[in-house]
């Protein structure tokens, strides 16, 4: 992607990268975004889940929702991820960092108005949280797909910004007798607990290995 | 703290909570938090460390950097945080759900300049990464501080906005052969690993029991 003032960060600008597998690796592992946009000359943003297609963003919700109503119009949003690999634990303070990969996105919504595409996308995004779940769901109504609104986002103007590997301690503090390194941070899905509806329900194949 | 039209959601409203407890105790675990605010009518956000001390949000950052410099005029900014704690899977996508605690805040900035105060705020964001870890550390050197800029943005209009529990299927949905439950996220602090500079540095107490 071609870089922008938008997208080159002011800090730390050799941290950044413009390649689509960069910026749509880390939405593809990242469960959540948060999506920011101007409301009546006010910033409002708001966290959810989404899932990205070849170089479209999608994210769905209520057709009451307030916060779809007004993005749905065309109004400039800004969507960033964050992932976070490690704290970065420096013998100084100041040196302290984090290992993560982030992507900021600038672009405006597009309605996907046409009905099996919408489906489709609600698939995609289900199927991000839960893989290969939606063939094994009761099948979506005509209703709910109604009740739902579906957006699409083209990823133009985006970039990504990583930071990887241990502390960059001063010089002068290298030799300190003080611990630096890195502490993992872990995230990942757990062991399915069923509700009261599904105790005689066997665990579905697809849910089996995901923890 | 007094609802707003901005803090009180479109949707959901009965998972909204307005009280300081709430608000604090999911400010205190998250370790990350988006901060929104309009640049030249467009919405631009970023995701950074934070630390809360009573009623304010501290944030710090370079004094180089862009977006400080932009908020740090006292402009408007939306500073969203979430914890996400199951995956709910419903027998429906549509009643597919997240178990989360979010936060909303409105506000502006409020400069930092006295280096005392500075200090201690940086203290704060550092112990809330690695707690109990300032005073083992090589001290900040004034240089340090005065390249750095730090924050603070009253807590006045906020809400949290929290889900929990097993999914809510349809009625008619309720009997079906399908598995519904939770599926719990999980994210935590793994085991420390000791960069080039630590190989005869003990793991100091504060960072034995943080995994």
């Amino acid at each position: 992607m071609q870089p922008t003032s938008r997208t080159i960060p002011s800090r730390s600008a050799k941290r950044a990268h413009y390649d689509e597998e960069t910026v749509y690796s880390i939405l593809d592992e990242a469960l959540f975004c948060t999506v920011s946009c101007v409301i009546n000359g006010q910033p409002f943003s708001i966290p959810t889940a989404f899932a990205r297609y070849e170089n479209v963003l999608y994210l769905h919700g209520s057709v009451g929702s307030h916060f779809i109503r007004e993005i749905e119009k065309g109004i400039p949003v800004c969507i960033t991820v964050m992932l976070t690999d490690a704290l970065v634990v420096a013998k100084s303070a100041f040196s302290h960092s984090v290992n993560y990969r982030s992507v900021i996105l600038f672009s405006t919504a597009e309605k996907i108005e046409e009905y099996d595409k919408k489906v489709e996308v609600l698939k995609w995004i289900t199927e991000k949280i839960v893989p290969n779940s939606w063939g094994y769901l009761r099948p979506m109504t005509e209703s709910e797909v109604r009740k739902t609104t579906v957006l699409g986002f083209k990823i133009e103007e985006a970039s990504a910004k990583t930071r990887t590997g241990m502390p960059n301690d001063e010089k002068e503090d290298l030799d300190l007798p003080i611990w630096s390194g890195l502490i993992p941070l872990r995230s990942g899905r757990g062991i399915p607990v069923a509700d009261d509806f599904s105790k005689n329900v066997p665990l579905p194949e697809h849910l089996r290995h995901l923890s």
